[in-house]
């Protein structure tokens, strides 16, 4: 149990909290990303979801979240607990690997033991005790120096997500595996196969590891990524985080972590796998907010917002933004989301699509509707 | 050609604007009707078109209005050439007979010999001089002493209107035919029957007759009302539509003038049709005006309102009252009707339920949003 304990006292949780969900427009918007919202009808944000979700883990000192700055003040104001040391802004959107290998290394240079685990702001798990409980695997793993991700059990051959292809089980443990290797995003038989073969998991971007595992892999891989990083880290610790580090910042290679770290990573034998034993769900569009808000009550429509509703379908997705009365009448599979400036009518079968109309939006110079 | 003049000169025509057009709510309200509303993007409003279709055959003095007491302003701002003393108010909603038979006999009383014409203040009629060419001799035909109602060539088997059988020719005038009876709205089996035969016609509720038949007819099926509508006529030219003439009003039987007068004079064979060669439309429902909105560009989205839309759908209607920018993916046969504190999401097919919608909201107590 001590060893277990100290583990777990060295753990540090990231939550970077970016991403602009533009296939959840025009409820998400770059002003308002969909981690901002309460997109699960729990009364809280996705982002608030997330840190009740780790906190039981970590306690309020040991959450660090990075976002952008435009999301500092919404941040602040939903996380009250949230320590304005472990609040990182990001001068402008650089992917994963910056916002992770940043908080990362600042861990790292206040405690080189530390391990981290990151976590995105706008997933959906509603088993938050066996959450924990994989991610409490995860650490012990992670202290015997690996990159352990948490791999979530496929429901269906989804094109939507990575693989995660495991290996051996991990028998001094009694749980986990080894993993062989991630695979992106597949065509749907490549799909089905995977799920046939009960080998794969799906990737929910969850990695669990010692900072300076994770920051060691990046200076193989990304050398100069790597040096920025620790610079930037640097200078954030002493206070310094002036205008040459957002100059640095600005200029840092975009790169997923996937890339930069966990495919590398695996590839040298150095990753491992926790089985999720709890649904999780991306809420990646609106489809999968209607399903998701479906699960609890089949054959009604999902109804986000305080507004009036008279509807007689059966299906779909009614995000009530204006508080206006709406009514839909026979309309099945539909998704209507209706805000202040803008409307969108769909079904979930073209829910996808969504993101395509964002993108043309921002062709189109309409960027106060983003 | 003299004959002709003296029978247009006896001519009043008399546009009843009521009816709350509640299959076309959020758009129609009890406060704003369809016929004040502008349906076929013809930049003005239902009510101005049909003024504008009517006033080349009687000037701007040979027309009368009758509506609600509540749409007086509307009524005066959109028919800025309409005299005083020819807008009839209705204290309240008492159907169609009470309707036209006051404004019958407010004419009756000036001037005996007055030939009058009813026509809806919400109908769609393109080809306007048609229209006056199938009057005149409607209106030539009522002089012999007839009721005459111009009878619309059926395109489909429609359910949606009543029909009209007719009978031989009016050898006479060399066009026109008598109405051996009027059928209302049939089934569908019936309706293609009617249709395949070639003798019916669609009743589109224009009646044009000496005002004196027209009362005479009143007086034999419903004497009492006959004679409350004679005293109010009186009332209402002594300037003495007072209190008492509002209760008397208030107490009025509600009969529709096909039950009341068409169908009983039909029996007596006093009611003769001219076939109309011009394209009609009731724009009853949404369904209907996207299809009337698609005659000039079909594989296209019907839009009215000045709002930005992104659409890829080829078919059905989007009314933007707002001004927001609405986004439609993927939607075919959709209807959305944006206003201000209200938002329908249905399709054609469903078009004609938007009535028990309305019933609804008035059940429950809904009243502003009526």
């Amino acid at each position: 149990m001590t060893q277990k304990h100290d583990n777990l006292a060295r753990f540090h949780a990231i939550i970077p909290a970016g991403g602009i969900g533009s296939r959840l427009w025009p409820l998400s918007r770059a002003s308002a990303p969909k981690f901002l919202h309460d997109l699960t009808g729990s009364g809280q944000t996705l982002l608030q979801d997330t840190w009740d979700r780790i906190v039981p883990l970590t306690g309020s000192s040991g959450i660090t979240v990075v976002t952008g700055q435009s999301h500092r003040k919404a941040v602040v104001e939903q996380l009250e607990a949230l320590p304005q040391q472990h609040l990182l802004l990001e001068p402008s959107p650089k992917d994963s690997t910056a916002a992770i290998a940043l908080a990362a290394a600042v861990l790292f240079l206040e405690n080189p033991d530390v391990i981290i685990g990151s976590f995105a702001a706008d997933h959906v798990i509603h088993e938050d005790d066996k959450f924990r409980s994989a991610v409490r695997k995860a650490i012990e793993i992670a202290a015997s120096g690996r990159i352990v991700t948490i791999g979530v059990n496929p429901t269906e051959p989804s094109t939507a997500f990575g693989y995660i292809k495991k290996g051996k089980k991990l028998e001094e443990f009694g749980f986990g595996y080894e993993v062989k290797k991630f695979v992106e995003k597949p065509k749907i038989n490549t799909a089905r196969k995977f799920v046939l073969t009960g080998n794969y998991f799906w990737n929910a971007g969850m990695f669990i590891a010692p900072a300076k595992l994770l920051l060691e892999v990046l200076s193989r891989t990304q050398p100069r990524l790597h040096a920025e990083i620790m610079q930037l880290a640097q200078k954030n610790i002493s206070g310094d985080f002036d205008a040459e580090a957002v100059d640095i910042w600005n200029g840092l290679e975009k790169v997923a972590i996937d890339y930069s770290i966990a495919e590398p990573a695996a590839a040298e034998g150095l990753v491992a796998v926790v089985p999720a034993d709890f649904e999780w769900h991306d809420v990646g569009d609106f489809a999968s907010i209607a399903e998701l808000q479906a699960n609890g009550r089949p054959g009604n429509l999902a109804v986000l917002g305080e507004g009036r509703v008279l509807s007689d379908s059966s299906s779909g997705i009614l995000v009530n933004d204006t508080g206006r009365l709406i009514a839909l009448i026979g309309v099945e599979d539909i998704i209507v989301v209706d805000t202040p400036d803008a409307l969108l009518v769909t079904t979930k079968a073209h829910a996808q699509k969504v993101k395509g109309l964002v993108e043309s939006l921002k062709a189109n110079g309409q960027d106060s509707l983003l």
